[in-house]
């Protein structure tokens, strides 16, 4: 049986709490936050767990195998190196450190002490996010030639991080699990509309070798969208989080190419409408996925899904698009993180 | 009878034509066309009209004395302007031309000549962007905040323009005519998916004295969308093109701002949630509407609300987010057209 | 060439005059209609037609092979009976008749002088509808279990017939088509807002041998909905002819039976939940298809698929289903057209 | 502290237990379920409750105040009954009772013991309803024609009653609320697709003094609607519950009546179509407005909003729809519970 220490029980903890405390093989041993009420609200639901204020505390418990934290960014990187260093495995809330160089140091002290160190990208155990890996790499999408997400609402602004790390994170991990790397270069602009808050709105572009990827993030819309569109030489996917049945459907449309030109106005570019398709996807949770497969890591001794390298690529992501916005767009190059010339 | 020649009978140079042919105050004496097909089905629809293949005949004709230009982009300064030197009044079917100079000359030409010279900016004179004038006039907004649009569907590839010219150049109309002024500043991205041809889909920041715009469009998207957000001090706009009836969406939603902080993860912002209310919009064509506007103009010497001037800020920005986008994103000025430091 | 005479030019005459115009192998003759306007507006969108007053003129007319009729339901018989006596062809506008007795000797004449008899049930002709059909008689959805039709909207209130004699009409005539007969019995229920007008608002319930249709049609409705969903022993469809692209969805859901009892609330009923598809459907004009199948019918000699036998069981049903709304859904036997006991 | 008891622990129970466990005022005593394995949820979910298996025990367990029942319908009479005989108030799941002459027996009892009597028809505290009802109550939206109501999904099939009993059992029950009145005549068809299985499809006519309503149901449906249209003299809604934002929207359209014939097509009709608006909401949970309101006319001994009088209402109604139903819609007279004529 695992022990599980949940570090953090504001907004995300409870869920995570709840998942661990579902999933076989694992038990939630002690739960830490500072706030009283927050350890009163964690005892009522969770009577079985021993409450700590202190994140060392919980970190030191003896029965504690894996620390699972989620606390504001500028505190993963503390709490994650003495976790591992203690000996533990850790799953840390999404963005994994507040820089890359931290999360290199993570990734080089799990290295050495042989633990798990997993990244708490949810999305990525999302049904919908699976079938649409599965259609890429069947070859059933062909050559992907772009990723177009809109992902806004009204609130909750943070203080702590601007609008692309809390809500373009979730696009960058998918996207390294369709494509298997980092962008090599992006562009972002964005405006903060509240005086001394981080920016509220943005727009990134990000580059890769064949494909390109839209993001459009905002704390301040006046509706709930969660849509991405998908283009591929292939097929194209609308992948919708808020739609209650189809979240995933595939169009066969494309362009045909010829080679005659045509008329004055127009290329020679035909267009093929055909059927649509939206498969049965489960209703499996994706929390419950992920932290199912946490513990199975562990047990296991097997490689997460979403590792340190997938969260360090992320980071480096944030980074350069943070710094692109601050410039209104200029292109950061990714592999030098200097300004494109 | 103010005598209309439509130059053009290809595409759109058909609805050009049917609005004229329904508008008071005038007649459509001349339709010009190379080629011999189009002048066949316009010789079937206008059975009045004096079918020519020379655009030179038509602006030359007696009894002309307005010329509507409907012909691809690269042919319009050479039409509009020997148009204009011949004395007639000029509708110029958008983009206005090729090139700001070029547009320029128009504008000069126009105003030594006391000619009307107008931009078919067909959007302006939808009902649905009246009633966002009108919001954002009388104060019921607030200030403009933000101006987010997504302009996506399958084709039409053009071959002598790229997307942004004929799909972004819809929403810089429409910024001109709500904020009174160009961009100062814009940061583009895009990709041509389609070997040899022109930049298929596009992303736009404009910068604003306070506002900020993004524009999303792409002629390879699996689905149809023509959407624009707006966000505002007081209010906020969902303006969907696509909607059958309630086109237009007024939420009465956005943040309160308070001075104490509140807790570790979010800002003291608070969430205003009220009623959205969908304003009824007049059923009027945009182009009946703006061919009216046009023999008005004329027929009393007014000055037209997509006069050149909008025109030639439109095209401004086009080159500028062509630009950008050739150099990845790298912010250019509008003021100055280079790039900024 | 078969002349082409159209007697109406109201709402749907125009419509009519058009799509025979674009069809080959026929042309508009002759357009009759009593008002002076009707003709204005005729004479100048087919100049090559004779205009005449009186509709008896145009029955006689030499030149006319075909007589289509798009009048107020209480003069179809006159018209049609008289064009069918003169020899001609005839395409009459749903409903066919006023009574089924009346359609009864239509047909009785047709077939005596050897012309073809065809009803405009115009949806018959929609891909979207022939793509159902192809799904049923494919064996793909099972047996057909219900069919369930919502057809509402504001307006446009008639004068002459009740809502269920302009809206349910089309689904009678798709049923028709589906199941290739007539229902058994019916039950309605109705109301009229309106004094002195016919029943604006009526909900009917169509028993078949083994299916059961439901159709809800009401004239005064705060939006606009045309929507059908079919149940099949192994398919379900919704067909939402107001949707821009997927007007067709079939859906892999049903209800698995066994055997044993499940517990004190559920039967045993399990439930599949499978995949969804929207076949492209062709964009073909519904009342063009039709125009060139009437042509093909004359020319042919073949039957057409919206022929008298038809629309005379649609007309029988209407009155079946006007009678048990008059008496508050008292079911109605259609074999006897006696109140079922 | 009022003391409660929940009977019944299986699909709805628990909400209703979550529910009053969160209410001021009051304690989840007891709860009472035959099944070992309900017992056991029962006891992770609630340690302070007090596990029995027969509702007996805790009916006439010490410390018991109310009893909260959430059986299969035909358990209801029995336990309530003797619930109030123990001087218990309870509340009971909707439908009432199997029978109306239960309802009344319940009624009787309840009134003579002075105790409170109240059914959970959950949908009349929705703010939704409370929405509408405010409109219709200020006279804004003129006098009530119509309510049209679809309710459909795939599953539950359920083994003790139809579908009826099931889903149109919520608008019966929010027609009561609106309208102050059960119906005056019912006309009802359905079917039963699954052999042994009640009705899993039905559509419901019902006739109030000036107002109709419809009512379409289906536990065999390829989606889930949830969706009423209100048709008023004055303005006209469309609630649907599904929406996640504006679940109920205004339309400001109409009918505008003249007394001139018009064209021999249609009535002199006119039609008004102004704005829409959809009032914010508040996000209270209805169970738990529900529950409060329970523990409030304990303890101040008034009259609940869904009393024993509206739950008899609704029981009566489902008897005469049933009935109906089995004549394939031959109308049923509400007060004499005798055919119509």
């Amino acid at each position: 049986m695992i022990g599980v220490a949940i570090v953090g029980f504001g907004y995300w903890g409870p869920n995570l709490a709840r998942c661990f405390a579902e999933t076989d093989g694992c038990q939630v041993a002690v739960i830490a936050d500072s706030s009283a009420d927050a350890r009163a609200r964690a005892a009522k639901r969770f009577p079985a767990a021993r409450l700590v204020a202190d994140w060392r505390e919980a970190v030191a418990s003896p029965g504690v195998d894996a620390v699972v934290i989620a606390t504001p960014v500028r505190s993963h990187y503390d709490i994650a190196y003495a976790a591992l260093r203690a000996g533990r495995h850790v799953l840390v809330e999404k963005p994994m450190t507040e820089t890359a160089d931290q999360a290199e140091m993570l990734i080089e002290e799990a290295a050495q002490r042989d633990r798990v160190l997993m990244v708490d990208h949810t999305f990525v155990y999302a049904p919908a996010v699976r079938a649409i890996q599965r259609l890429l790499d069947s070859g059933d999408l062909g050559d992907l030639w772009y990723y177009d997400s809109t992902r806004i609402n009204l609130g909750l602004f943070q203080r702590d991080v601007n609008v692309i790390w809390d809500l373009a994170v979730h696009d960058l991990s998918i996207l390294q699990l369709l494509l298997g790397r980092a962008p090599i270069g992006v562009s972002a602009t964005g405006m903060s509309h509240v005086k001394g808050s981080p920016e509220n709105m943005a727009q990134i572009t990000l580059h890769f070798d064949q494909a390109v990827a839209h993001l459009n993030v905002n704390w301040l819309a006046p509706v709930k969208v969660r849509r991405v569109m998908i283009g591929g030489s292939r097929k194209m996917i609308v992948y919708d989080e808020l739609e209650a049945s189809e979240k995933v459907k595939v169009y066969d449309r494309g362009v045909l190419l010829g080679d005659q030109p045509q008329d004055v106005y127009q290329m020679l570019v035909g267009y093929r409408s055909g059927d649509m398709w939206a498969p049965h996807l489960s209703a499996a949770e994706p929390l419950l996925v992920e932290a199912a497969h946490f513990i199975d890591c562990i047990a296991n001794g097997t490689a997460p899904i979403t590792g340190g390298e997938l969260g360090l690529g992320v980071v480096r992501t944030l980074e350069a698009a943070t710094r692109s916005m601050r410039l209104r767009g200029h292109p950061v190059d990714l592999a030098t993180m200097r300004l494109a010339s």
